[in-house]
């Protein structure tokens, strides 16, 4: 059975966001996947994301990445957790730190592993490679929105 | 006359940042100037930048604007403390904290305040304001590319 992303468990309302909407037609429709103890999500960026140097992903996206997917792991730890559907988390605090330039045209790989859940707060660890390169690393602490708590179970 | 952005000033072949570089066809195109003691960027996010719910920016891009407009507030302070001209930072570190959802439709400021030099090393306070709101703070760490220190004096 073919796995369903986090992002598309997210009520139709709440899935407009330029990083990770699936009814954003001009994002990047970044999609994550439960896997294990871990969350992870990849995405191969376009060529103009890049930064002052031609050849590599500018550093904002490197943070929308691990935004993003940090918004997901925490809805999908929170329903693993509640037992009750995907709701939909906003950033209290983003930090990101760059290891390595990231480089273009490389699938990347972004996984997210929650540290703490404690009612709507989540905080996940997260981290950025390129194959075996550990690009970024960063920690947000994500907050549910009350309005999305959808009761049906989600099967993530 | 007509005061010229930091961004302009970039080495020719570090100017193809996706949020702040004048030869990115596809982006943002950010300009910062120096004002007083601070660095000021001013820019209207397009509306498909929209975060989950529409009418509001997506975390990632605000992320990018503090970035970018750290990068140059950085840029500027070194060259104005060492009297050379402007150099090419990278992003060591960069923390965001979201106080408030921020708007689209609305001209963003966005601030940046030198804490301390040290060497190639800059770290710079941010701030993103949409009218009176405070949307969201942050703080970087810059540091300098060995490759690009111009001689000439750049006038800022």
């Amino acid at each position: 059975m073919e796995q369903t992303a986090i992002q598309d468990l997210y009520q139709e309302d709440y899935a407009h966001c330029y990083g990770c909407g699936r009814n954003n037609a001009h994002g990047l429709q970044l999609k994550s996947y439960w896997q294990g103890e871990e969350c992870v999500c990849r995405h191969t960026p376009a060529e103009h994301y890049t930064g002052g140097v031609p050849g590599f992903l500018y550093g904002g996206m490197v943070a929308s990445l691990l935004d993003c997917h940090g918004a997901a792991t925490a809805a999908a730890a929170k329903a693993r957790e509640s037992g009750e559907g995907v709701g939909r988390f906003v950033t209290a605090s983003l930090t990101v730190d760059f290891a390595k330039p990231t480089p273009l045209g490389v699938e990347l790989e972004i996984r997210g592993k929650v540290s703490e859940i404690k009612g709507r707060k989540v905080w996940v660890a997260l981290s950025l490679h390129a194959g075996e390169i550990l690009c970024a690393t960063g920690r947000v602490l994500m907050i549910q929105l009350l309005s999305t708590s959808p009761a049906e179970t989600s099967g993530i």
